[in-house]
Parts: structure tokens; C-alpha cells; sequence
């Protein structure tokens, strides 16, 4: 199948390759490649795309990338740095390359800036943020963003009318050390990744972040985080008895999945999974993804493609909704 | 459909009524109605299973219960009045009522002690633990069950060939305060009840648990607290990264899932959902259970007896699979 | 739910009550309601509608209807009197029926006349048709609708740009006599329905109807007659061993699914069946409909208004996909 | 994953190499191929079974076979003759090969004759029957097997203890000319095969044959040719209708798939269908199968291989299953 589009996909600042060697070496079974892999924007991805029938790759920093950093100033510049190398690409391939910018999350008037410069000099498609901004002198305090002080920034974003990735990183302060030091090889995909994330979007629904920016769009990888699965139980639960005790939420879970919500396929390339999610969440809130380098073109893609199922809703998860979703426009459906 | 087997079905002792009715404020839409059903043992339970079809229900402690307590002597003896005030009642109602033992776990001696008496004495079915117990001298601690330490006890629960229910309980200490507080409406069944359990689970299983224990039976709650929709990536990760950088498990997580972990459909009535757990699971692994009385008789029963599926599934997930699995014998299958 | 839109309900003329009447004594558990249901237009329907919120009907005549007369001028007169007839309920009642026309099948210059007749005079909808068009001197004959000297007419469907109906009607002729006399308990909806229309479409895919006609749209009822279920073996062997061996065809049996063909949930009310078709279909190309009187509102509106799924997909099965098929526009959305 | 069984798998005499190269013409891509695999038993089919982790499959003859020939006599000796040369191949490979065996069913004497010879004989582990006997001094009648005076045969085959297997047949006489002839592309797979069993396995359903021989066990290809897609429909109409109405049945659909009826996966390697039929029939009742040489063991055994599913019924419907109802015993579940 032609034309994907695909939207978790990662890379990392050629300058900082020893660390992302060292990262690379703590989970990646072939560290050198996955360091190369990382480390390239280009001409590895390119070809990737062309055997595998993706035709357009939205780029993001990697995770932990400046969410890590807890020096706020430090993180600002870092952030302009990525979004800055990335653009170029972006330039170089405007048919192949959109990006998703890195945003330092110490405070909405710093990530409401460089978002704004992203999307406005650069282009970008949106921002891709990985979970809780790190902070505090000792890099032990964590930032959400479901918080009525944060609302000039989904403000900003529903303004510029661009979506928010939330991405996963991984635990760190007391929660790295209570919960997951002792059951490390959880952190990552098999675990932490969900819990993290789907707590964040969760708690945005909860304190009413959708409900004060309706038009806010957020996209979820991984199919969801866990979340499809619970859709009825999180229902059951808001509608019969939190929302009775006080819980002031405008809609349902149900609305918020029809209206605000994106889930893609990054790292989950069940059938079954697939299945179930077209029902619960909806085909046309879907969207074909990889996570590469962590998973590799050919693992998404040949499963992708080899999907028995109705071919609109395939042709839409795959890259109609994504180009209705980024504004794609007549980007080139071909690999050529 | 007559005869059902209910295995996540609490009770709370009378003398903890206040206890039990401040708690009740907290999330039961009316706390005076769900004090008297969770105070109740016989007389309100036996009237819903007669008109519900449920023939035989395995009684358990409320959560957080003894995992609550954070002095280990208070804690046993609380696990010794509780399952002594259990055992009368299934003294009386042999043919209605089971229970799961209620234990202290600060160590694995007091566990072990008092699992003992309670299935040579008082022919308990297992036991059933609400996750981690709070412990230190502020109860700012918990003990998890997944270190070698706590192998005596699995040992014990294999050798008297009885199954133990992790059951979910609140978040307390900094995980309450970093991540719960502000989120407050996503505690317990919305979010982070499949949290707590889903991260024991795991981390049981990477820390070797069923490894050294191949016979244990273990028992989730709320069709698996969300394990199942991720088989495919937990699978793809062990298999394919986290084993190769050292994770030493002998086992996949889906032979986990087929030999020693069991669902219930506790609290998690849909249909859609059951479905994709019959496929992921296997209906030979689900349990029917109703959560009462934090759920109704009516919406599980109702939901369960109307679901179209093939009968042989429908049946043992009813009842045949709890016989088996609890060795019911020719318990009687009416509600007679 | 309010405001669905039903497709395949049926009527009869008043004048024709006792062959009503006793057509009902073979198959209605009470024939008397049944044919006061039948025989009732307004006044029974416009009651059950508002109970079970179902905004607007597509009326059509009850099979097997003017497909089961033989004589060409018969047939006719009668397709004349059922549509003028019906068309008086839609005038009287725009915002709460519509219709589609009945056609007698015995030559397409026939049926072209009445269909543009309806369409233009009396703004019906489309045509619903039972089926094979009994005819011959002894009615032992049957006219399928697949061969070329049928073009004229999916041309003038095309044309007008509205739907077709393609219902089920009941075994005659040698096909009685052959297959379904020793097995009289499968005609009609256990099987016979089934059999008929699932030949009869897959014999217009295959004999280039929808080649011709790409524009065309039909609709099946019963969650498409058995074939969904066979999407991928008719497309592997059409793909893989029909067309290398001249079959000409210029699309495959899923594209014809995507762009030509809709299927209905009449008579049809499950939720793995839903879901199911929902992956291998498409939610796009699903229609709520009851089947009524032959299947009661409170089946099939309870069923559906309790459904468990994502909300676009199931706003637009119950009433978005036909308000864009059938071009209602802003008929009223409620029962007022 | 080594040691499936498969039970829809085909050969053909040596001796009638002409005709059956002539009738591989009519459908297979490569009939040169088609006809050198179809009339081998052994060298070619142990080579496939090796490559691809089939351990032991179970021979029955090509349909239309002995059910096409008209006279009974002929019929008869023609079945001895099948009989006969397979059994050779099953003494020569106890390990990997069993066998249906062919039977001439003009007659219950001269099928419960054979059956118990070869059973008895050749250890054969049950027959396969190509639906309805063709009969009649023009060969234009068939014989259903549906009516009482077939109950010898059927209590022949649950004294022997061994199942049926009703496999499709082409349509011939009136059925052919005035449904098939225009629509010849639907001939066998796309259609054809599933409106002859399907009808034939419900009309024994209808009339009684799983009533007076409770103990029956029949198995069908395809993933139940149809009808698992309408056990909602059917059993809807069955009870609450058709049995008002005086269909006399002693238990529902569903019932009889649970007790008599099994269902293969052969020619038909879709993972939504297969999830769906294990929600609907159950994997206890779902049996892998290929059948060879219409299909390839490739396209069956990577699609099986590769399921994504739990591993309990992953397993059970390879092997355990089959080795259940076949009691196949320790028969070596290797390729060794």
C-alpha cells in the first residue's frame, strides 16, 4: 500500500551521538544501528519509506528529549536547536518530511513561543511533547499540564489549529524509585510508557482541559495507552457515579474519543487490537504509525498492508485521516 | 442463567460500620444503601443471587483492608477477625457461599500462618490480597510480592493447590501526592486500580515469580486491569528486545496468561471487550464475577445472561471454569 | 437514540387484507397483529417510531409482492396502485416517511417507467425489489437482473442518482420443489433469504453490472445475506484463481463493498455480528434498519440504543449514513 | 508451529489421471500442478507436510467423487476402489496419515456397509461425504440425507464412534440451469459450495437427524460455510417464530453447534472471520485444515502460524482438538 503517512517517528541531534549511543545501548538490541537510525533525518529514513510505501513521515524528537532537561533555560535552547535542525529537512523534503516540534514544557509562554515560530517560520504540522516536563533543582519534580494555567497554550495550539501528540518517557524521580526500580525491564513499552501517559490524558479530561478548548486535537500512540480497553468501565464510572459526586465534566469519555482524541498504530501491530479499537474508537480517529527506530518499517508496514479489512477504512487510517488531520494537502501519494 | 459462580464480591465487618459508611461517602452514589450491602453477608446477598441467577459467590474483604494497616501486628489480627467473621457465614451457607482469605502481608510468615488456618480450617477457596501493603512507620511504604523473599509464600498457596485474587487498592504516600492528588477522580476503577495491579502482575512475572512457581494461580480482576490489550507489544518487547538484553523469564507472557492467570469480568461488562478477551485470553482463562457491591447484581447478571456467545464458553465462564478451578465439587447449581 | 432512520419496512394494501391475513398464518407467532401492523401505514408506525426514537421510515411493499405475479400487465397495474398509494402516507407525512417505489421486474422499460414515475412524481427514494421477478406462463420461471438487457434500467437508477433495494423473496418453481419442500422451517429468514439475494448480487458483480454502473447503489438487508462473512475467500478466489481464469471483472469484491454496495442491520441484531461487519464492511456502509412488522421496534431499537461503541460510527449507522444516501437533508431529527 | 492436524485434504485416483487433469482445467490457475498433487498421496504431501509443521492429515476423496455417479453399483464399487487404494498410504504412514472414508450414498445399506468396513478394516477415522448423491436414470435427482430413512446410516456412524464430514459439491441438474448456468463464475468456493451445505446441514437440523442421534458429530469446512455468520438470525427465527409455529426441534442452533457440530478453518485464513467464529461457535468446536490442493499449505500455515491469539486455542484447534475427536492418541507430534 502506498502513500502512508506516518506520525510517531523519531530522531535525535547528530551532536549529541555519543548520548543516544549510551541510550541506545540500554534497550536497543542493536545499539549501533538503532544510534544510526536515530541519528539520521534523512537518506536511512528515505529509503525505509520508499521500500516500505510510506510516503510522508512526520518527524519528532526522541523521548526523553528536553522533557528530560529541568533547567528551564537549558531546555528553551535545546528545543530551538532541534526545531531548528529538523526544519531544515523539512525543507530539503517537503514531500516526504513534515515535523511535529520539541517544546520546553517549564511554562505555557515558552512552549506558546516556540510552538507559535515552529508552525509559523518552519511549517511544522503540530508538537509532539513527551509526557511530564522534569523539573525542580533536582530534576525531581514533574509538570502536567492539565492545569487551568495551562490553557493560553491549548489555547495557542487550537489557535494555530495544529495537533498535540502525547508521547511517553520514562519514570524518573519517586516514582522511578518506588515503583519501577525494581521492576525495570516494565519501563518503556511493556508498561511505564501507558501508565504515564494515559494518567496525563486522563487527568486533562478529568480537570476539564477539553471541555474549556473543545477544539483541542491530541493524539495518543501506541493504540491509545491502554485506554480503548477501559472505554465502557472509564464510562460506567464518570457517568454513574463521578460525575453524581461532583466530577464536572461537559461530556461523556465517548465524546471526548469522537472529538478530541487520535489514537495511531506506533508499536502495536496486533490485528485482533485493531479490530477492537476500529469499534470502540472509530476508524476515522486512527492513523497508521511505526515508532521507528524502536520498531522497524518492515514490521508496521507488512502488517499494515497485509490487513484483511474494509479498504475505506484501511485507505483512512493509513493516510486519509492523517492528511485531513495535518492539512496535507495534495502531498505526492507515491513514493517516486 | 442459573447457577453463576461471583469471585471479586466484598464485605465489610459490622463493627467498622462508621469506618465503612465514611468510605461509602467518598464514591457510592448512595453510601447508606452500599453500607448495608457491603455490612451484609447473608441476608440482602442471597435475595440478589437468588434473583440474579448467581448460585455460589466467593466472599472477600473490601478494599484496601488489612493492606491499609500499617502496623503488622494490628494488621493480622484484623486478617484473623475478618476471616473468623467470614467463616460463620459460610459455615451456615455451604451450598451459597466461599470465601478468600484475608491476609497480613508485612512478611511471609504471617501470610503463610494464617492462609493456612484459614483452608484447613475454615476450607477457604484461596486468598485475595488488595496489591501492595502499606507499611513503614508512617505508612508512607509498600511491600510488593514479586522479590525471592516472598517465595515461601507462593510455595504455600501451590502446595495447598489454592488460587490467590490480586485485587487493586488506592494509592497512598508520594505516589498519592505526585501523580493521584490532583487527579483525584481517576482513583480507583478509572484509572489506577489497573495501574497498581497491572505493574504487580508484571513485575511478578520479569521478576520471576511464576518462574519458580509454575503451579500458581493467580486471579485479575476487571477483565485483566488492562494486560490483555497489550499482549501483542508486551510480547514483542520481552521477546524481541527486553530477552535479548537480559530479562531472564523461561516463559512468554501468553504462556503466562495460559497457565497461571485468570480474569473475571468483575466491574468490566462489556461486550465488545469480553469478546476480545475471549480471543486474547481464551474463554477457558475468564471468570464471571459482578464486583458487588460496588456493582450491581442486575447490570452484570443482566449483561451476562443476554450476551449471544457460544454456550460451551458462556457456560464455563459462567461456572464451569470456577468449579474447576476452586473444586466445587457438586456444589448445587440452582438457586434453590 | 433519537432520530434514526429505518429502511426496510414493510406494508401492504388495505384492499388486499385477507391475502394478508393468511400469508401471516404461515409465519407470524400472531397473525392478527401481524396483518394490522402490515396493513396500517400511519397511525401504528408513527406510535412505535416516537417510543423508540426513530425519526423517519422508508416504506416499501412487503415481499414477495409484485415479484410474485407472472403476468406482465398484472404486475404492473399493481406496482401503480402500491406506489400511488404509499405515496399518499408520504405526503401526508414528509418529515416522517419516505419510500421506495415498486417496480414490476418483467422488462426493464417497465420498470424504468414506474421507477422515474415515483421518483419524479411522488420524490421516492429509490426502489426495493423482492428479488427475482417470478414469470411464465405457469410462473415457474424467474428474471435475474444481472444480464446486459438489464442496463437500461441501472442506467436510469444511476440517473436519477438514488438507491436499490435488492430484498429477498421466497423460493418458486423447480427451487421449491428441488431444495426447500422437505426443508420448508429454512425458508425465509433462517436461510432461503439468504440464499437468494447473496446469488443474486454476486451474480450482478460478476456478470459487470457494477462495472457498467459504477455509480450504482444497492443495499442488502440482514447484515448483508452471508456474504460479509465471506469477503476474504470470494476475494482470494477471485483474485487468485477466477480472474487468471477469464473472469472479468474489473474491480475486487471489496472495492465493489466500498463504493456500490451498503448493507442494513435488519432483521439482524447482534453485537458480534455488528462488530464484525463493522471491521469487514466498514461502519460507512451500515444502515440501521428493523424490518418491521416482521421484526419488532423494541428489538431492534433497544438492541441498537444500548450498543457499547464509538459514537461517530454509531450516529452514523443509525441515521448520518442515510440521511446522505437517501439525501434528507434536515428532516426533523425527533420524534416531535 | 509444528504437529497440525488437517481433515479437508484431497487426492484423486492415479488411474483416472485424465479426468482429473481435465477438471483441474476448469478451476486451478496451474492445472499441470493442480493434478500431479492432487493424485499423489505421499511424497509430494509429506514434503509439504514437513515445510510446513503438518504432522498428520487425514485423506478423503475429491468431491464431486463417487456423490456424481448416477448408478448406484457403480457408485458403490467405485467407493471400494478409493477405499482401498488409500488405506494402502495409511498403513504405509500410520504416523502421518489417516482417512475419511468415500462412500456411495444412494442408499443407507450400501453406505453403512462401507463405512463400517473401512472403519473396521482401515482403521479409517470417519467419512466425507460431497452433500447430496446424485441420482436418477439422467443423473438429474439428489438425494438429501436428511429424511428418517437415513437414521441407519447415522446410528452406524455414533456406534462406530467416528464423525462426518459434509463437504460441498458442485450444483448439477435444474440447480445448476436455472440458478448456476449464468452465474458460473460462483461455481464452488465464491458460492456454490456454501448454499449446498448449508442447506443440507440445516434441513438435518430441521428435521431431526441431531434429535435421534444426539450423539452425532459433523463436521463442516470453511469456517461453517455461512452459518456461523447467522446463528443470531437463525436461532431468533427458530425460537421465537418457527417453533410457535411447529418446527420441532428439540434444542436451539446454538446447542447443536455446541454438541454435534464442528467447523474447519480450510480455505478460509481470515483473522477477523476466525476471531469471529471463535466468539460465535467456539474455539472448542473450531478444527485447522487446508484443503489441499485447492488451497496451498503455505497460504494456510503461515496464516495459522502467525496468529496473534491465545495460545490455549491456538493449540487446541491445531492439534488437540482434532486429536480429541479423531482419538488420534500419541501419534507423533512431530515432522520427524
Amino acid at each position: 500500500m502506498l502513500g502512508k503517512v506516518a506520525l510517531e517517528e523519531a530522531f535525535a541531534l547528530p551532536r549529541l551521538h555519543e548520548k543516544t549511543s549510551w541510550w541506545a545501548s540500554l534497550f536497543a538490541v542493536d545499539p549501533q544501528k538503532h544510534t544510526a537510525e536515530m541519528t539520521d533525518i534523512a537518506d536511512l529514513r528515505i529509503a525505509h519509506m520508499d521500500r516500505h510505501g510510506v510516503g510522508f513521515t512526520v518527524l519528532s524528537y526522541t523521548a526523553p528529549g528536553v522533557q528530560d532537561v529541568s533547567d528551564p533555560r537549558e531546555a528553551r535552547d535545546l528545543a530551538v536547536e532541534i526545531n531548528d535542525h529538523v526544519a531544515e529537512a523539512v525543507r530539503r523534503y517537503p514531500h516526504r518530511f513534515g515535523a511535529f516540534a520539541t517544546l520546553s514544557m517549564h511554562n505555557p509562554q515558552d512552549a506558546i513561543a516556540e510552538l507559535t515560530r515552529c508552525v509559523k517560520t518552519h511549517n511544522f504540522l503540530g508538537a509532539l511533547v513527551n509526557d511530564t516536563q522534569r523539573s525542580g533543582p533536582r530534576g525531581q519534580d514533574s509538570i502536567f499540564y492539565d492545569s487551568p494555567e495551562w490553557d493560553p497554550f491549548w489555547e495557542s495550539l487550537t489557535d494555530l489549529d495544529v495537533p498535540f501528540y502525547l508521547h511517553p518517557r520514562n519514570p524518573t524521580g519517586s516514582l522511578y524509585r518506588d515503583l519501577w526500580a525494581d521492576r525495570h525491564w516494565l519501563i518503556g513499552p511493556p508498561l511505564s510508557f501507558a501508565h504515564g501517559v494515559s494518567l496525563h490524558l486522563l487527568g486533562m479530561v478529568t480537570n476539564g482541559v477539553f471541555d474549556r478548548h473543545p477544539k483541542l486535537q491530541l493524539i495518543l500512540g501506541h493504540l491509545g495507552e491502554h485506554i480503548p480497553f477501559d472505554l465502557w468501565r472509564i464510562n460506567h464510572w464518570f457517568e454513574d457515579v463521578k460525575k453524581p459526586l461532583g466530577l464536572d465534566c461537559k461530556r461523556t469519555i465517548r465524546e471526548y474519543f469522537r472529538d478530541n482524541i487520535w489514537i495511531t498504530t506506533s508499536g502495536h501491530f496486533s490485528t485482533s487490537t485493531l479490530n477492537y479499537c476500529i469499534a470502540e474508537v472509530g476508524a476515522h480517529r486512527i492513523l497508521f504509525s511505526i515508532d521507528y527506530p524502536f520498531e522497524s518499517f518492515a514490521d508496521a508496514c507488512e502488517w499494515y498492508d497485509g490487513l484483511q479489512l474494509n479498504l475505506a477504512d484501511k485507505e483512512n487510517m493509513a493516510r486519509g485521516n492523517a492528511k485531513s488531520l495535518l492539512k496535507l494537502g495534495e502531498y505526492k501519494d507515491c513514493n517516486a
